[in-house]
């Protein structure tokens, strides 16, 4: 049973290799997928899921939620439903680890998931490369500049990295942490999925 | 034409990856070839030439040298060499480059051929699996402890960390780098040249 966990730099193509990669494996493929569900079992909004996971913020809030005690009750409203979050989340991925052969991006799965001794990939690219791709899928109700593009990358790289800390010692991005770090930069990424298939493959007969 | 340089931790297999990945792709192989060859033109001892590779101190060392005037004519002695050897150094990486189709282990070819745009692999691993497969290739005359192993292992990437550096702007480990970063740890090398060398053929289709 083979779990793949797909951690990466914001705008350097991971969730579409985590996306491939599933699909090249013939595995189950989880993103946005865990948010949803965690919003219907504990009915609440998924985009509100959402901005409460992957974000560091929520954990330590109480502290910075001000002083009045109205404040301070909805403050521990708010992190007890975090909690809650949290702890679903936690079981959901244990859910999808248990049936194997899945994808999961984010989600601080790998660590989560640490003891199913997931394959841990990470992937990254340089800043040009990451503002050009991020440019190039802009909504239509979005209008960044480059420059607020670089801006917006590196706060989601920085909350991705700070909510990942509060689980694992290691540092987010630290090589050390996983077992292969691919550099999309100025790569067309659906042509280097059967070699990072491959390299799986063989990682796991080595378990 | 192809040029793939192989950055590595000491013990974590990154000599092997490099001599298997020429074999499976029919390239040539450049590793201590390097320094036999500088030797040779420069009348110099291999050996000599092989401690002043891959070590920076030897660019620093009038500083530290002694203070008496005999002590500074020998240091600068020794520095003229010093730079002998890298000037031929540099001189025989180019002229391995131009021929194309190579592996190259080490000797900071990753940076000295930066403008040749060759794939840079870096090869690591966790410490008890260098510590280990250091152990398992001592030579007969060597006599290591576990903890003496460890001691030697932190001692030569120091060194390569040091030596990088003087070239490069980056940190010589740093993922930023590199093209592809392989965590060996648990695995065989032999089972993962194939997909490796997939990785790098897809990656030199994009360029």
């Amino acid at each position: 049973m083979s779990i793949i966990t797909v951690s990466r730099e914001f705008g350097s193509g991971g969730r579409e290799i985590g996306k491939r990669l599933s699909d090249e494996l013939g595995y189950s493929y989880y993103d946005r997928e865990i948010e949803t569900e965690i919003a219907e079992k504990l009915s609440m909004d998924e985009n509100y899921v959402a901005d409460n996971l992957e974000r560091s913020s929520f954990l330590a809030m109480p502290i910075h939620y001000g002083s009045t005690l109205s404040g301070w009750n909805s403050a521990w409203v708010m992190q007890k439903q975090q909690m809650e979050i949290l702890q679903e989340k936690t079981k959901i991925l244990k859910d999808i680890a248990a049936k194997g052969d899945c994808v999961i991006v984010g989600r601080a799965a790998d660590v989560l998931l640490e003891e199913n001794n997931p394959f841990k990939l990470f992937v990254y690219a340089d800043m040009d490369s990451r503002v050009k791709r991020c440019m190039g899928r802009m909504s239509d109700d979005e209008s960044y500049t480059e420059k607020e593009m670089e801006k917006k990358i590196r706060q989601v790289d920085k909350e991705r990295k700070n909510y990942h800390e509060l689980f694992a010692d290691g540092t987010w991005g630290d090589k050390a942490r996983y077992h292969l770090c691919v550099n999309t930069t100025g790569c067309e990424i659906k042509t280097l999925i059967p070699a990072i298939a491959a390299y799986i493959k063989a990682w796991e007969e080595n378990q």
